[in-house]
């Protein structure tokens, strides 16, 4: 693989409406998505656009959310993952895993609509990576 | 302001070596700057290109570095800053200050050539943010 664009910069938040307020009124964020909700993943999130990727805010949509866990190590919110687009998700996959790397379960469709996959922070640096398929045209 | 783009995300490591090799060999980064030293910013630093923006890898220059302190709570590295450009550093200070952000001292070169200045985190929904003028051409 070769690595891409990053797509977005995912940061949890215990309210997604305080930090658009934040985004809008101090960093003069301009194009901010309409929140919506992802159940089935236990998040709420919101994308705001930067000139050259998103900032993906992340609530959790109940107490069983997997982001729970970091907002109560980090109750202001704070960094959480990083998401670089791949061409192919599945071949990512089998290239990390060959070469040792966790990858968190199989690739499903996430927020934009392609499919991603998590790699373990354990073998990224410490740093929580998504790995997106890009959109195909 | 208006939020500019984002210009790299700053990764706190111990070992920029190791953290070069995860990229370039796991993720498959493909320019990757040679490393170099601030030491009056206490950090070794290096730049790896993504298509549309960079990770600056930064480990401690020494004992007293300002990320030593996230190291010792985040051993294995980690998602330490954001970093937005924005087009009148100056302005965006006196703006963000007036709105009650805390702005970290005053403006002062950074790793690219363009004054840069961080924002405390406590305003900034528990994320550190950099900005950085943008180079003028």
């Amino acid at each position: 693989m070769t690595l891409g664009r990053l797509n977005h910069v995912g940061v949890a938040t215990p309210s997604i409406a305080v930090s658009i307020a934040m985004y809008r009124d101090l960093l003069g964020a301009e194009a901010i998505g309409e929140p919506f909700d992802l159940p089935a993943q236990g998040v709420k999130v919101c994308f705001i656009d930067a000139p050259n990727m998103q900032i993906e805010l992340i609530e959790p949509y109940d107490d069983a959310s997997p982001i729970a866990g970091f907002l109560a190590k980090n109750p202001a919110g704070g960094q959480h993952h990083l998401c670089f687009e791949v061409a192919d998700i599945d071949a990512a996959v089998a290239e990390l895993t060959a070469k040792g790397a966790r990858v968190l379960g199989k690739p499903r469709i996430g927020a934009h609509g392609t499919p991603i996959v998590f790699v373990h922070p354990r073998d990224m640096g410490g740093v929580l990576i998504e790995l997106m398929e890009t959109h195909k045209h």
